[in-house]
């Protein structure tokens, strides 16, 4: 049994992340294939089980070496009933049994999450959460996300929006429009192109600032281009960090008050900017974190970058068949 | 079997609810006795003991007919170990193990979990939550606690500290001070407390009030004399309660877009203001939540009242009795 292995999938809209997990969690293998969206996703399940088939005859190993699949999948989902609620991108119609799909695609058992849940769940067992029950993840992406896990399990929602974490309100008057209808939403503040924004705000106030120069070299900048120059003393980029720190630290502080989880992990590209990020977070968070848990609830960097994903979604299969 | 009662116990600073319950939540006989601090608080579970066997007496019953007893205690549980962490006002040392000494008490198996918690499990079970497995109950009274179910467990946190909902920050600068050390805790807004000051900031700017009358017949007023000006259009009473609205719905929104729980349940004293108090709480959650939660976390004011704590405490032990 130990040696066989599960397949951990995760889906996005331009590409599909595969692995090959073994019960302990070691990656004996990952690769990518292209998501192809076209006949309303009907390709998607079967381009999977053909990469898996691909993938073994390559490795010289048969399908029964596999013990089953577990998928992340962007959207809300319904882990019982095993579909996809909506998804804007992938040609899906609403409620989708993307379950019973892969189940037929693969013959192997299946279970679906949502992909930031799946990475959550990836953090749990082999990241920063270090086996915690109670985790709370963050990514902090071109958009934010987050997972739950209270007890170790994912808490989904009533409508499979738990963990919304970036559409908590930061900014309750006057804040920037969100693409979700609301405005001043943590995304509109945390995420890269929430980062630019502010950015580009302090830019506009005419304040001096090296990110003149990349945009003079380049016609642009990123959120790393502005950690990079608050590591440089920009006062003008440490503006736009101290208002990042602000609201992060703020938000996660009313969600541990909430949860008191043993870790909050931040994830995603823009928690590779490292300490320069999660110092200031962390004063702010113990800034407005009650007492008892300000001296629990730590905060950490996910350690396992895009592997999260397909080691949360294994997990998954691996959960359900021993229980 | 089901003709069986269970013990439901809610422990306060100065009483003690006691309650005999069946099966199905139905309360036979409920009563009160004096909490007795003294000695360490070691007369406590005695005491307890003593007017369950007096009670049985007085109802014609023997000890037979229970089938286990459960407890809400103030302050931090671990629930698992069934220990009390630390309680200020009942004489116990920190860490006291009081599933144990309530079964040496008692010869009765026990269990023992946050007050706030307990009342969330009775709504959960007989009150607003009717059944609901992911539910947020605020209670809003003195002060303002919480407790969370994810999945028909309560969520403890790694330091007992879930569900501190009261010490969530509702305005991060310049709030007023907060018993916990921090300052502008949700309960410095939304507790009957709270109410008031937030009245007498408001009257001390010398706008006119019908509550002024109230201070010149009573010298002093409640919060439920500022719903009731309110419900009069006092506009400086419709402000305060548009302050406390705001605060409450914006707090509850971004707990509810990080568990998109079915309902949040307002209970305690000051939810007895009833829809005055609720219609503008939802209509600032609205506002702030994340249309998927929007569309399906219901608010709704607890039913249960008094009752919550036993029936909570009652569920609990029936819960691990079943597992």
């Amino acid at each position: 049994m130990s040696k066989k292995w599960i397949v951990g999938v995760d889906l996005g809209g331009t590409t599909t992340k595969l692995a090959f997990i073994t019960n302990d969690g070691e990656i004996i293998h990952k690769w990518e294939i292209p998501t192809d969206n076209a006949n309303e996703g009907k390709n998607i399940t079967i381009n999977i089980a053909k990469a898996i088939d691909e993938k073994l005859k390559e490795l010289g190993q048969t399908k029964d070496n596999l013990i089953g699949i577990g998928m992340g999948a962007p959207g809300p989902v319904n882990y019982e009933k095993g579909i996809v609620l909506n998804v804007v991108n992938l040609g899906w119609p609403n409620n989708y049994p993307l379950k019973d799909s892969l189940e037929t695609a693969t013959l192997l058992p299946a279970a679906i999450e949502n992909d930031a849940n799946c990475a959550a769940l990836g953090e749990m067992w082999m990241g920063a959460g270090n086996g915690a029950k109670d985790l709370v993840c963050v990514t902090l992406g071109t958009g934010v996300g987050g997972g739950v896990i209270a007890g170790g399990k994912v808490v989904q929602g009533i409508n499979g929006a738990a963990g919304e974490i970036g559409h908590i309100t930061a900014i309750p008057f006057g804040g920037a429009p969100c693409n979700c209808g609301k405005t001043g939403c943590l995304e509109t503040v945390a995420s890269a192109t929430g980062i630019v924004r502010l950015a580009r705000m302090e830019l506009a106030k005419g304040s001096p600032s090296e990110l003149t120069d990349k945009i003079a070299e380049n016609g642009t900048f990123t959120a790393k281009d502005v950690f990079d120059a608050a590591r440089n003393r920009d006062e003008l980029a440490q503006t736009v960090l101290n208002e990042v720190s602000f609201h992060l630290g703020f938000v996660l502080a009313s969600i541990a008050n909430t949860l008191n989880p043993e870790k909050i992990v931040l994830g995603g590209g823009v928690s590779k900017a490292g300490d320069i990020l999660l110092n200031p977070v962390k004063s702010n968070f113990e800034q407005f974190a009650f007492s008892a848990v300000r001296d629990s609830t730590k905060l950490a960097l996910a350690t396992l970058g895009n592997d999260a994903g397909v080691l949360g979604a294994a997990w998954l299969i691996k959960n359900q068949l021993n229980q």
